[in-house]
């Protein structure tokens, strides 16, 4: 069976939640925004002056954890179904110029200065990135009720672009859950509960508070360096856990370590990805993934400064961003 | 004339100035690392926790200012000599997908999670960024010796990378060099010079200090909104000015709102780009471009705390970035 | 003005020919083939083994006239709204894989065998090549009939793509326009119109023939070195040059040498671009641009065999091109 | 293990064989041209306008047989060290110019004329194409002594590029290696001898004539609509073959249905490819691969007219084509 049609069963062929599949008759729908209808950010507007200080002032060292990844050829990626691969190539370099002299300025010259350039294309979910809110969407319209017929455009959407997403400062929690159960890694397509991550919350003596940028560990980064064990079968996270995080404690956005923050096949009967549509489309709350993670939980740094922008791609469904921690007092 | 000969003209017609060309007999060479022979990174390497948490703690308002621009399709950028042009493109649209159905879901679940991806391609000096030491060598070496012919693959550099760039959290200072002179913008052209610097320090009130984030603006980012006035006859620093920064003022790293940081044509015979590889390879130095600076120079904040991590594509010679401003105490 | 606007207001203002105003009222409608609903290649149909042989065997000389352009950075193309310009890049070396050594069969191995591999993008109207019917329609619906909500997936069109464009052989015959009235190239905007063709065939003492490939030449090409020259105010075909060629003289599929075949500002009120929908949509006719034609001028080669495949990109409004041809007996 | 690591096993364990080994002692070397040196097409000097009118005066019938494939999202490619798979993406859609407006022109008259427009990147060994003679050297030199430190720059290659590659018109010849033993398809790995040639020619009752064009069908293309199982385990030519094709039999150009024309892992040790440098290298033979011979060995048709020319891609170590046949009589 080839990797298309494994992952085609894995999508179409979920459990059914009676729960949902009741709720669903009608269609769940997107959220509208608390903020009002221009909003494009949604659970990042709780962010204020205030609260970004108020972690600042907390931030009780200078050491910086650096929570992404490197892009790489060969790197994992969200490839399967044709999103392009990551690309790095060289579009100068010392000996090329001195043959090429691109601007005419003759071979020693060229020699002399030693030009390296170089260029990269890549799917914009990859590395170290923030999912913006148009993201995934539910019936042709996305959070606070935007329409791809009217704002998606061939150059992306007008509204809720990763342009939209400010840059994150905010009190950051590690939920490092593969920890809590002595697991170097989650199991293969584990999925993680809103139990879970209570009984991390409780070993590591963390609270979570509202508006929190809560990272969950799964330990899947150390595969990192390999593109096929990496993506193979991951254990992410599932829906009561991601209505515990959101409803429940009320965090600002959320991550985690692996590629696609939830794991499959789906819970919900007719929606591939619901934990997405729960987030994006329905709550306004914003997916980091890929996040680097092992630092932090290797040194029990459970609550930190998060301090993270992301690129402001005009129209497009995710940014990539080096956020970095700093514990706090 | 078309504008590759016009900058071929500008670029290879520099005027001679008899000091460096007298110490170009036996030409420049590339800076040996104090921190010894492994070093790839310069004078990042004076940022410490301590250095980091003095700057943090200094913070006195939880005012993000974004100190990056906006990647779109025709932006400015350095495309004169074949690289390639900011390219954004869809790759999953809520109708494409139903249409396509590359998981093999159905119809009625693509229509129903809406999917939206996409994709870019760039040169890496684009945009709000940070050259790495390996941009610009002298002689087929860069900074610190390492050469390329030893380290330079078809995937980069294995050495000095972006990849290897620490998130950058340090004293930042704005001079406002367009500011002080009372002018929207500094004229084509125009060539920033030590006294420029000092005057605008002088007029601000602003004192450097060893190992600042030291950002310049020449009021050009106000045409960013059109490639073709952002790109043309950009005024930049000179050589002189750069001396003034790395050796009188210490600082760490430098940045300016411009596209190339220095201006043409070189003030040095045989060498079309004598700040970069003063800067790059003589003494280690990173520069920013394209730093959003309005908003500080609106509101003549020029002493902040300046937080920006790269995104570390590996090997390459440059990271894109958004870094942010937080003023201090 | 910059090139964007200064081309927005050559498509927006077009003169209001009267004819075609009544008859846009309820508005033009593509075209329905006389090959039946699921034609999708148009008057290619025409073609037959019995009209290839008959051609194939007048073949009077073995001498291949190359129609085709290169590939180069830099090189003419329509990049004013955005599309991607000609790329090329290195993606193996001798040297970078001795470095690399992506194989990991070690230097000696790598410096051996000497690797050179590369990689390009393009739009895909670029260098010589062929519009598939999907490239313009009506009102959402191409030739025949299909529509985009229904057959234009995220990968394109999934009717009348480039793969669907059979090799090419037949008469082909050139209409050197500019040759016949005693110019190097036609003047900037020059409109090419059904008398200018008239006038050519009598000077060349040409006669057109149904099921031809006619070909005009401007003269343009002589500027493809210069993609500025190239590509400025160009001229190009009439709506009543296009008339004649097709209802008047049955020509199976038409080219030229010029980036875009039409000329602009558009002749007809509300539609930039009428000589492509008119061919494409309405009438199934492919429109072949940039083709090299200076050569076959210059012998007064004005009746040959044409002969050329497409690449078969699946989905895609256009396929690059490579024909030749040879004169006939 | 993964697929790189296995590649590699395969390219560095060849077995040695004794005669070649000896004669490297001091290493093979790059073929001089006999047709001078500033040659850079090797063996297809050999056309003359009298062999092209030769073999198109015996064309026995218009049947045009395609010899080339189709282009998609997915398709097989030589990705496994990093070369870029095959993306297409839309740049111009009938709804999205609506929404974008990139001309400028209103949405009624973007909705009028429906445009759509795309673009593509690919490595240039991809779909149906032909390996330029720069694709392979030996020791940093290409065929004809052409070196990669003088004429190899940023731009790819200054001499043997794809550009000058000429349209090939020639006497084409099939040998159905696969079909003369009976077989679908040649086994995984199988590495086809001369002897195999020389049985398929004698089953097929088809002599060879110096300046053929000469392809070699495998059957592996049965499987290319699985880029997975097109790939794996490839068979493919072996040394022996391909000497008694060159210079025994004359060949002038050598292609073949599979992926890389030659077998692994290699028989040469320290070569890991051996046949493409001993083609490429030394013999001026240029190679394609992945030509489509389906139809070809079904009908039984073993000789026929060979028409093909390939994208002038400047500088670049192939260029696709879609080449075509047409029975002889």
């Amino acid at each position: 069976m080839n990797r298309s049609l494994r992952f085609a069963r894995l999508f179409a062929g979920s459990a059914l939640i009676a729960a949902l599949a009741a709720a669903a008759s009608p269609g769940p729908t997107v959220g509208s925004s608390p903020w009002g209808p221009d909003d494009e950010i949604g659970q990042l507007n709780r962010m204020t002056d205030a609260s970004r200080l108020a972690v600042l002032s907390r931030i009780g060292s200078g050491r910086a954890y650096d929570l992404s990844v490197e892009y790489y050829m060969g790197m994992p990626s969200w490839s399967e179904i044709g999103d392009p691969r990551y690309q790095f190539w060289l579009t100068h370099t010392p000996r090329g110029t001195t043959i090429d002299d691109p601007l005419r300025v003759g071979a020693d010259q060229n020699a002399t200065v030693s030009y390296t350039g170089d260029a990269v294309s890549m799917y914009t979910h990859m590395g170290t990135h923030i999912d913006a809110l148009n993201h995934f969407g539910l019936n042709g319209r996305i959070w606070n009720g935007f329409e791809a017929d009217r704002h998606l455009g061939d150059r992306g959407w007008k509204k809720a672009g990763a342009e939209t997403v400010p840059p994150i400062v905010a009190r950051g929690v590690l939920i490092d859950v593969a920890g809590a159960k002595g697991l170097e890694m989650l199991p293969d397509w584990y999925r993680v509960t809103a139990a879970d991550l209570k009984q991390a919350l409780a070993v590591q003596n963390t609270r979570l508070e509202p508006g929190d940028v809560v990272l969950i560990r799964t330990g899947r980064m150390q595969r990192y360096g390999s593109a096929t064990q990496f993506i193979a079968n991951p254990p992410g996270l599932g829906l009561d856990a991601a209505r515990f995080l959101v409803e429940e404690s009320q965090a600002m956005t959320l991550g985690a370590d692996n590629l696609s923050f939830e794991t499959f096949p789906s819970e919900v009967d007719g929606n591939w990805i619901p934990v997405h549509t729960y987030l994006l489309a329905q709550h306004g709350v914003m997916i980091m993934e890929l996040v680097y993670l092992e630092e932090l939980a290797r040194e029990r740094i459970y609550e930190f400064a998060f301090i993270g922008g992301s690129l402001k791609f005009r129209g497009a469904s995710a940014g990539p961003m080096r956020p970095i921690a700093f514990p706090l007092r």
